[in-house]
């Protein structure tokens, strides 16, 4: 018979400073004790303390470096491990579902697409994929690393506290609640957290991409539909009930395009990939594949692909213009297809954004592409899973 | 000869606790030494002698209320004292400059308008409008009455830290460095600190007005311009460099009426007084005199007036849906002109804010007039000249 020790309840502040150290090299990435210790404002002793128990409980690791000799002693570096913790990240999109393993540090471990072909699939088998990849995955990495929580993004507006998706439009998805269906089939009974897309790139943009340096920033997700993910001094812009960001529903021009919505000139019948396909006068379902042929052949000198890029961008440029004014960032990433439209026409958009923004409030904005290219949501899906974790590494598993 | 003895400088936990026992009052009005007692989470000793400090040093009056015999010894009620301290609040507005005396807890102890009759007057007349109307406030108020700083409210974009109001296209002035022309004749040497309209409404609404007990909150304003002050989670959306809520040139309708900034159907053009007037076939100069009889005249039931301010509640409510799906606030206030706009039709701002607005984002929202009427923005403006004696009673004076 195994007999238990109960252990004494570790202290607050050892707790607090383990999630800091813990969270330092998530964010970071590999550091050596005196980084640690200068970045942690704790002592070498304190720190040297916080690394053995960290390392003992299977959450990093601590080796000597290899390679360049210097003189002295080698500090030693602190980093992720093979066999620790990782986060199970879904990127659940129209015409394709990812799950990945994702490593502290943001380290993509694994991953498995899924091809929704028959256009977009329920909740219910969509769940279905995401455990059955999830099974996949745990085969593919190290034997000795678990699981810590299930992050799951979604391209519609999500309640989180409840995990319902409450609209979906592109998924076609009204007031599901996805999470508990998750939930309930999801395996060793992993928590499950659900986000908004756009909500979720600008996280992980804002963490390891390119809104590292940025207080103020608008990640504008643009694919079937049209979504924005905000940052405001430094935190994520939710609103009340967590809707927050979706703009692809403002509308435009009254009396332009008919969307989907039912109502007309919404911002995605403008800047939406099937707007971009119609554009270019190809009756092609919006994949990414078609998408990106279109991209492509405008670079390769097609008039009408690139006069249809050309006019999303402008439009694009007219939508950035609209949050700008309102939000004052000082950074607009433009992630999905949108990424393909700033790397052909980046002056299109520049051109309308000037027209249509104040002049006080364009002054400081600059326009890029995701640091994190097409993983933006997914690595932000996995903040979700180790949120937990790092605010507490000792309590959380 | 007098000998000033040097005082030592008190303690930082006794300063703090000043400021927060005077900004409670400063929030709820006269409160018993009971009621400060709890909401400080302070002992009864450390309550009185903060209160008695805060006498001594003429910043609040202590007294036994007079009237209802209660049984057992009175408490004590702390409040304001008429010979305390002032901020002056400017509203510079598009046809009237508004100075007031505001005293703790803002009450406006005496008020000074000026009809700028001739349209909008130069930053160097009305600074000196401004001097001259604070001159004339000083007298007619309690002669031991001192004041703590001025605040002022500018219908346009400022850059809060260097007072500069860099656009405000309805007075026509561009890149002006109005707070250091008022700085230079304030009297007494007052700071002086500059915000925008909106910004400084939504801050006043939050502190004492309709927007007290709300997180996420747009307020709205629509004289002759339109701007947004908004709140997210708790804290006012400055922005990057502090120009966020220039809603009123955002483009509705690109084909739409020629607006003064260049551009073609602005928000502005659709809701603003000028707009309003035009609709109700009136060729007068959007006075707040003629704007307030088209609301009159419309409910007297003058058919073409009621036309026109169903118009204009049917794009504002447009222009609101907009606002809703991306910041997705519990509250929209509707201030200036927009007030009379939700009184008259307010089911015509509600039927264009259903259609126009995602069903997630909507469901929460509610609309109201402004707690504070037209003095929101002159009350926010005296928070600014307030903040530093808040943050610090003992040392800003």
């Amino acid at each position: 018979m195994v007999t238990r020790v109960p252990v004494a309840r570790p202290d607050a502040i050892r707790r607090h400073n383990l999630g800091l150290l813990l969270g330092q090299v998530h964010r970071h990435g590999e550091l050596t004790r005196a980084e640690l210790t200068q970045r942690l404002h704790l002592s070498r002793s304190t720190t040297g303390a916080l690394v053995a128990e960290l390392t003992e409980r299977g959450l990093l690791d601590e080796r000597v470096p290899s390679g360049g000799q210097r003189a002295g002693r080698p500090s030693h570096v602190v980093g992720p491990r093979r066999d620790g913790p990782y986060a199970v990240a879904v990127d659940v999109d129209i015409t394709h579902i990812t799950t990945a393993a994702v490593g502290i540090g943001g380290h993509v471990l694994a991953r498995h697409v899924v091809t929704t072909a028959d256009g977009p699939c329920r909740p219910e088998a969509a769940a279905a994929f995401v455990v059955q990849a999830s099974e996949a995955l745990s085969a593919q990495i190290d034997p000795g690393a678990w699981p810590v929580g299930m992050g799951v993004s979604v391209p519609g507006t999500v309640t989180r506290h409840t995990g319902m998706v409450e609209f979906a439009p592109n998924l076609n998805w009204r007031h599901e609640s996805f999470g508990d269906m998750l939930s309930a089939v999801a395996p060793r009974g992993l928590p499950v957290t659900i986000g908004n897309d756009a909500d979720l790139a600008v996280l992980a943009e804002h963490l390891r991409g390119n809104a590292r340096d940025c207080t103020d920033v608008i990640y504008l997700m643009g694919r079937i539909g049209v979504g924005a993910g905000i940052i405001v001094d430094g935190r994520p812009l939710h609103g009340h009930e967590g809707h927050a960001g979706e703009v692809g529903h403002n509308v435009v021009d009254a009396s332009g395009p008919l969307c989907h919505c039912g109502k007309r000139g919404c911002v995605e019948t403008y800047i939406g990939d099937s707007a971009l396909l119609t554009l270019a006068g190809r009756e092609a379902l919006p994949t990414p594949e078609n998408v990106a042929a279109v991209f492509a052949d405008a670079a390769a000198g097609d008039q009408r692909a690139a006069a249809a890029v050309r006019s999303v961008a402008a439009a694009l440029g007219r939508t950035v213009a609209s949050l700008v004014n309102v939000l004052d960032p000082q950074r607009v990433l433009l992630g999905g297809s949108l990424g393909g439209v700033l790397d052909f026409a980046k002056d299109d958009i520049a051109a309308t954004l000037e027209a249509y923004s104040m002049s006080a409030t364009r002054q400081s904005v600059h326009l890029e592409a995701p640091g994190l290219g097409d993983d933006s949501s997914l690595l932000g899906a996995a903040e979700l899973a180790f949120a937990d974790l790092l605010v507490d590494p000792v309590g959380s598993h």
